[in-house]
């Protein structure tokens, strides 16, 4: 039987971000800690396995009750507006600023320059979501990527096989100036957006 | 008669983000350099006093002849247009954008939100000069200051004082993602103006 | 029942280093992951709780059968020699450096300067050990403390504690200039016992 | 003529550590700064060529009167001691640790590990010294030298050169945990001088 240690260690080392120091930290905070906190982390994992499920709307993780989640399942949200994200944590982004009420879709990240593939992104997916959206009363799809070449990348390809149906708009987020920027540092693009999206 | 190491480098710790050590490295730059490099330093920092005069315009500093500068009194410029702006670096980020052809103005910095004073800004002369540019052909004064709460509080102050002047159109440069953003990180205000200037 | 995304989240966050957005993270690659490791995950955590134990002479934590570690039961180690540490990854440290070969006990920690309180820390069971260690050969303590003010502060007060053993060397580890360092930023402190300790 | 703007960005751009921004950083704050500063950092880097020299003993500059620094010129300073150091910076920190009372030798830098050449060091000038610092009762030459690959490069050189003297110690500044420095990320080397050098 292998070293718990050393077992646990090299779990915590494929965590994101986490490097062999780290790791072997966690493991030292684990066993300083009372054996209720092992339990309880223990059973948390596990309750992940249990009660998380994917919501077959916006393909979110969540554990809520019913397939799909609070948001695809509010009727007050607006049905007009589908905003298609890259990840759970860009969603939970837009949400904490409290200005969208529309839809989501969570396509599961960003086309990846190095292969330029789009595989593992849940583009299919969306596309075949489409025409029960539009019949909803969905007019306009809005890609919110983030504002890096992988994002923008990812954005072309998307509002390319969207192009095929013309009932709908396609926008992505306006660029400009972010909060916190010094002018004086920014890149020309930004500038030239700032610029242009003026009032 | 005082060290001249000494005074040299208490000379360059008031240069903007020099530290003493920085100084004394530099001066030990200058004693290994030839005596034509010393010479020449020496010289260019005269040359400023004597050859460099601000804009009578835009107030940037410049070396040109003339008393106004290459931007302001280029005729192809657009009249119609001007930016007012915290310093001349800023100006220089907007002209190497490329996106911009308006005239200038250098408003001399922002206001310091630890004072809230405007003293040392030259609102004054930006609301002098306003009636001739007016009559030359301006009709939008765009208020690129940085996105910061020290630039949004300068805007404040310049859109107050130019307010009542109803002929023009003031404007401030677009919010949203800069270049380079992930949305993940991005606060709720930046989100705001990036769903708004969405397109 | 609780959210178990959130109950995971709050239980990531309190571990060494970590926040609530990179704890958010660590869920959401345990959400993406096979539930298998999920489960190998889970089970590690409860393993050490199982196997992991500490050791009776040396306090570190291992999981080797036995009592008392493989370092304080291997009969090759030099007797002679005990080294006081802070910590297991101190121990770890020393153990890497291939250079040490005696014994160690784990204080389990620095004296907090803020508390100037030595509670917490095994100096009584240390000082317990040392009798039978004596007999055994043991005739120098090396306290192995990071070169700070808290592991100062703890060299001191084990060091006063130690004074009434009459038949022990009680030593420190040498200060001066770590691999890497550039002269020209080194403290004055550390400057002194470079020189002192040339050789 | 060029424009001094630019003239005298890029003399601050060769300045060590500074980049174009930095370097237009300055001009801006000599433009805005009052003519007299410009002319009193004219004439302190005009000052350099005139008032300070290379010490003929230690070679570092100063701006004494005399040919020799008061260093050097100091009869209270230990004559049995010299510290080789790689730059008048290693020597000033060396001088504020208040505990080194001998003499200097500056090296004027340490050996490139790039070309492996020691051109440019004053290692003749150092040799062709010590038989007049021997006859004045010099006997030990301490290399004081960055604890870095190319500092321990340019002891190993001086030490080898200087092994044909047979009447003199050579040694080097000792190795340690500096101050501030974790035992848990100390290096293997530093570990190891520090177990060996421990009191």
């Amino acid at each position: 039987m292998n070293d718990p240690i050393e077992t646990l260690t090299s779990l915590f080392e494929k965590f994101p971000g986490i490097g062999p120091r780290q790791a072997g930290r966690f493991v030292q905070f684990l066993l300083r800690s009372p054996a209720s906190v092992r339990r309880e982390l223990a059973e948390a994992v596990q309750a992940l396995s249990a009660s998380v499920h994917q919501c077959i709307e916006c393909m979110r993780f969540h554990s809520e009750k019913g397939k799909a989640c609070g948001i695809c399942s509010n009727k007050n949200r607006e049905a007009s507006l589908l905003a298609v994200v890259a990840s759970d944590a860009d969603l939970t982004a837009l949400e904490r600023s409290g200005t969208y009420s529309g839809h989501y879709f969570v396509l599961g990240g960003t086309i990846s320059l190095a292969s330029e593939k789009a595989s593992g992104l849940r583009v299919k997916q969306l596309l075949d979501s489409v025409p029960a959206r539009v019949k909803n009363g969905m007019n306009e799809v809005i890609l919110a990527f983030p504002a890096t070449p992988e994002g923008d990348a990812t954005a072309t390809h998307v509002r390319e096989k969207l192009a095929e149906i013309p009932t709908i708009t396609v926008s992505s987020l306006g660029r400009g100036l972010s909060t916190g920027s010094e002018l004086e540092y920014a890149d020309p693009e930004t500038i030239k957006s700032a610029l242009e999206s003026r009032r």
